[in-house]
């Protein structure tokens, strides 16, 4: 398959109720990577510090990612640390060391210049643009963003929707950039600024696709145990973005399934630290957990 | 079909931050019993007093509610008021007036005894346990309850559930009363208290139905303007029940149809102030909705 992902690699440091973890491998372009490459091969970009571990390298390669887009540049790798309430919905941010990432110029390798599927992991909108001019080829490019971004840089945003094919939002972004309180209308405005699919996200609630052609909600996956969220928007972009570049098409059918798909994985996301809940995946464990929930919301 | 509703009738004052609407008709069997009314007759059981509006038993009756299991007591009908935040998960209890509720014995008429479903609409543990001693015909009994009973006679609450087939809570209900944070722990621990079925309600974010043969998760209808959220439970129950009443079968494909039919119904219901937005209903208005609902979670 032919997908790309530019976004970031990173060491957070996470306090849950139960655990507090140092330096566990993160990034959103790490969740989205580890995630999407149970479906096939993908291409990453972005940047680390010396400090990277070789070993995590290894570990991406391993899981079936192309790192010749990672660029390791002097200094350190991009830190963030956070701690989650116990109802997991309140997350606060503790520290951000941007470090390398402030010097984030992401070069497409040749090789992947002509990827089909395109994922822009949440990044500034200038290095979003930056990224999307080298991607002349793509069929289906999908962006993420943040609080920060649409209110520090909203006309650079808007210039991204105006290019990209499809976003994500969760709720609160959503109507922080559409002024609107009702999702769906929020949802409806966004794809004014230029998106023809809008994925909304709404974590233990669920997720909700919008498009010109296809209107499609889903509750998550019911996960018992929840030991750590971070990653858990990126995973679900992941197995969504996965399975389309898996199956080469954008048709409404195709979009449904890959809603399933981001909920199958990010339900294995929330279920350990960084990206171990995701660590012993495979295709096939994928593929029992969308059953579950293909009986779960079937009529 | 055999439907038969226990529960309170209503002046209800409701104030959202549009609109200010006092004496509205309202009550849990009201907003149940015009819901269910939708799929076939409705036999409801409650109490009144002296000023219930001649007009507002007649709406009832022409909706196809047989009254005359409601009592007409001395004094005043129950009173409720109530306010709203913009964000509408918020809401503030103004004022309660129990008025003739305080004496509220209910009497099934022996018409009604038979009934195969019934629905014991939140009231004390007490009086369902009174209401349910007169219905030894039931197939599937449904009890709503509040956290007030929760708190304030948990005992009486595990009897009802010792003999009920199903409950419906809503999140906060289900979590105080299991101590459980994760909301798929916390049905399953409801089960272990009796009912071979929980509906948990998430509101705005849909539903999710646990039984030892099913499992069942929705989301809500994306409604674009809530009005007046008051009924919406008592709503959802009454398509659920009414359609299972009308198809006269508990199997799990009947219980997953119920819940779309739960949920079409109370997206209607929030679309206006009090009974309202159920006034102008049909079948054929269900029956669309309903297939809405088929079409946005359809794989």
């Amino acid at each position: 398959m032919s997908l790309l992902v530019i976004g970031t690699l990173a060491y957070d440091s996470i306090e849950t109720v139960h655990e507090h973890r140092a330096n566990v491998l993160g990034g959103s372009a790490v969740h989205f990577g580890v995630s999407a490459a149970n479906f096939g091969r993908v291409a990453l970009v972005g940047v680390v510090g010396q400090d990277f571990r070789p070993e995590d390298l290894d570990f991406l390669e391993q899981r079936g990612i192309d790192t010749e887009g990672v660029e390791r540049l002097d200094g350190r790798t991009f830190r963030w640390s956070g701690r989650y309430e116990a109802d997991w919905n309140t997350r606060h941010t503790l520290e951000t060391q941007l470090n390398v990432l402030a010097r984030f110029d992401p070069k497409i390798p040749i090789a992947h210049q002509g990827s089909r599927y395109v994922f822009l992991a949440n990044a500034s909108p200038e290095a979003q643009l930056k990224a999307l001019s080298q991607c002349e080829a793509r069929v289906f490019a999908l962006a993420d963003t943040m609080n920060f971004w649409i209110e520090s840089a909203r006309d650079a945003l808007h210039e991204v929707l105006g290019k990209v094919d499809g976003v994500v939002l969760n709720d609160e972004e959503a109507r922080l950039l559409t002024g609107e309180r009702s999702l769906i209308r929020a949802a409806h405005r966004v794809r004014e600024l230029g998106p023809r699919y809008v994925v909304l996200k709404k974590g233990e609630h669920g997720a909700f696709l919008i498009g010109e052609d296809v209107q499609y909600a889903l509750p998550a996956y019911p996960v018992e145990e929840v030991i750590d969220p971070t990653g858990a928007g990126d995973s679900f972009a992941g197995g969504f973005m996965g399975y389309i570049a898996s199956a080469d098409s954008i048709e409404p059918r195709t979009l449904r399934r890959a809603m399933l798909y981001g909920t199958a994985t990010a339900s294995y996301c929330v279920q350990g630290f960084g990206v171990e809940g995701l660590r012993p995946h495979s295709r096939g464990k994928i593929e029992s957990r969308f059953n579950e929930l293909l009986d779960i919301t079937a009529v």
